[in-house]
């Protein structure tokens, strides 16, 4: 069994945003050699989630209003959390409707993704450096 | 370290169903003669899920109406993925909830579930033919 | 390739509660040796979750409080798999919500976490004994 390990960074300049990391997996992909196997693909951070949809920019301004929707950021005081001086307690909700991690099977050395799969990292607290881990095993 | 792996098929008449594929998913586990390892099943479709609850037709009705509450299809005009000329931007949304994938352990070679844990597919934008991957990994 | 398999139980005494497990599946990864390779940890139970966060009460009073907005334990009648005598579906959407597994990278024998990363399990229909699945594979 191989495995390989590749951490991604990305610093999101406002609080929320949708990034499609998809060809930075495939890129750590090819580097681990790996043609058969699993690629676990997560959050590193609480508030921030990994997952597979659409690349539309109509559909990932429908999920934002809809996840302000379900958890709103404001008013800050709503949230418990928050008493502890952070604003953040709206993101740790949203990231679990989003998901932290995905796992993607590994076939001939591609992610093996039906025709519209892609890979975002979902950003709900921004303005800071934040970590995807990639991790992958297999032959 | 063996693999295998498998495409699932499904169409579904109206606009939304829940399917138990659970048989389906042993009958590869069968086919693959792993007996210890992980078995990964996810839908290749974006507006689909693959999840694991309970088969009962009460609970598949209150699902139904809750995902329907939380991200109503009508009025399409209501989502900005529906301007592309889609009507489905609540299907997109339903998935999230309901989730991508899931990965079941293997063990002596059976799906190591507790007493109700059923896999099904999840259909919210039906009418034509998709897809689940089955892919296992392990010896 | 390595496997290892262990269960967790729990009592709850209340309906709903929220439990770091984070410590007895590191003491499994060290009981199992293995240095390289991915945890599965899933709730055996459809009423529950296993799910990774934040380890700070404010915040799980702000997860409680939020899944009983979204999917509400009463009026019990409002849900159609409570006719059958249960009165837990709320538990069934809500776990929906926080997600049934999550999977960890193994690096050098340790859980490969960000900085705040915790595993809990989520129970949302407590008063009974509920197992959680360790399973984890490697070398």
């Amino acid at each position: 069994m191989k495995s390989y390990r590749q951490e991604l960074w990305f610093q999101v300049p406002g609080r929320r945003a949708l990034i499609n990391i998809t060809p930075e997996v495939e890129k750590c992909l090819r580097e681990s050699g790996i043609k058969e196997g699993l690629v676990l693909c997560n959050a590193m951070h609480i508030t921030a989630s990994v997952f597979i949809n659409d690349d539309e920019s109509g559909l990932h301004r429908d999920y934002d209003a809809w996840l302000e929707r379900l958890a709103p950021h404001a008013p800050v005081s709503q949230y418990r959390h928050n008493d502890t001086g952070e604003d953040n307690a709206d993101a740790h909700l949203k990231r679990q409707v989003m998901d932290r991690e995905v796992v993607v099977a590994v076939t001939d050395g591609e992610l093996d993704f039906g025709p519209w799969e892609q890979i975002f990292y979902g950003e709900f607290d921004g303005g800071r450096r934040k970590r995807v881990l990639v991790k992958i095993i297999g032959e």
